[in-house]
């Protein structure tokens, strides 16, 4: 029906068991794709939630183990929160920027400024057990990508997906927080419209553009589908050496600087 | 081959001709899909490219027939910025957020934060002219599917939809500025996650989500894909009532809010 026109498939991958700490993601995402008979092919691009690979990685901390520093009792004051949790934020954070009654944002290990430090709670077991971010995102996306790359012997592109409130919109989307093998974003700037005229600020962050396209069949709570493939998108290059850091904007380049 | 399991299509349609002022949006629409044997299903999302709207509802502007007001002078001496095109931003202003060499924020008459008001000159024909956002972008989702609906029977949904700068983040990405039809959010709130756990904030705005992935298969340039079709989305609520201003957040619950 669809052969002549352009589409985009988001499929998601159905049927990927809980993940446990030291699981290969990797075998487990060849499995399913192959039992749902989803055949792997050049330029697809794996989107994975992070819940599932900080499972995998270990990544999950008990809150009754932690022991709050003086500055997190200070913080937890603040806030309202839970001074373990506030302790936890800290750790995985270089600097508060805001901690209010109505929320802990922070500009994490990672760079990204974010609540909590990404920090959160749904979809873990265990009533007081809490799922970190990835130490390192992107390390994690190059670790999945070269080995689904090295079974399969096609060229693919993974990113690992967050849900992430933003300022001036209500609601959350996803954004990219770790990738590899692709280019985040589509240049359009010295292209050419319809008409010849030189584009000069278009520049796609592609990267999460297809976040935010997986969260469409990914889902949140129990639909429990936190692997997704997306075929057919064009606007692509892949290879080696990019990083999701390249999201990541300085406040001196950053427009919205100093606007709310 | 991808039966059983959950996918999303997005269908952009070619061959939509140059929109002119006055052109039937609509009738160009269903006429492209059924060339393109693009069959319209219950809980189909049309997504439609803002300047395609601003096209056929005559929002062009030539800035030769734009006279400066003194406070837009001021404002183009601190912005670098043509005096005209200063003037066809505060036109379209509520209030001016930040004028700096390096840009210019509003809050927009439609409650919207953007650069330049959303004014800008890709994709539109002649030296010296401009594109506005619609007057109203909610009312024209609302005649387009109307127009849809009455033509197909089908319940649908429309997202009029256009390329924003983001604080934090480098790269811009789609968001709805118009729709119709459709809830522009999914609320995982007081649902349980994997393990029973209740959801506290987990609030998608789906809305921003569907036009992140059109645009992926939409272009800026010269690929003329102005319209898409969003498949097999089943996290809907369709029916009337629903405003693209619930995505608009006040300065009070803005959690960002002094952050940067």
């Amino acid at each position: 029906m669809v052969e002549k026109i352009s589409t985009v498939r988001i499929i998601g991958l159905t049927g990927i068991p809980l993940v446990k700490a030291g699981d290969d993601l990797a075998s487990i995402i060849l499995r399913v794709a192959e039992v749902n008979n989803v055949k792997i092919e050049d330029g697809d691009v794996f989107v994975i939630a992070q819940k599932a690979v900080s499972k995998a990685e270990d990544r999950l901390v008990e809150l009754d183990k932690v022991k709050a520093s003086p500055e997190a009792l200070k913080i937890a004051e603040v806030s309202g929160r839970d001074q373990r949790l506030v302790e936890l934020i800290l750790s995985e954070s270089k600097r508060v920027l805001k901690a209010s009654q109505q929320t802990i944002i922070v500009e994490d290990k990672r760079g990204l400024v974010n609540i909590n430090a990404g920090i959160d709670k749904s979809n873990v077991e265990g009533q007081n057990r809490y799922a970190l971010l990835p130490t390192d995102p992107d390390r994690s996306a190059r670790r999945l990508r070269s080995r689904i790359t090295r079974s399969t012997g096609r060229n693919i592109g993974v990113i690992i997906s967050d849900t992430y409130s933003r300022p001036f919109r209500r609601g959350q989307v996803n954004f990219a927080i770790g990738l590899a093998g692709l280019d985040p974003f589509f240049d359009y700037r010295g292209r050419e419209d319809l008409f010849g005229y030189v584009m000069q600020v278009k520049f796609n962050a592609v990267a999460d553009e297809l976040a935010c396209a997986a969260e469409l069949v990914m889902g949140q709570g129990k639909e429990a589908t936190p692997v997704v493939i997306i075929k057919g998108f064009r606007r692509l290059t892949f290879n080696e050496g990019f990083s999701s850091k390249a999201l990541l904007i300085d406040e001196s380049e950053d427009l919205f600087k100093d606007v709310r």
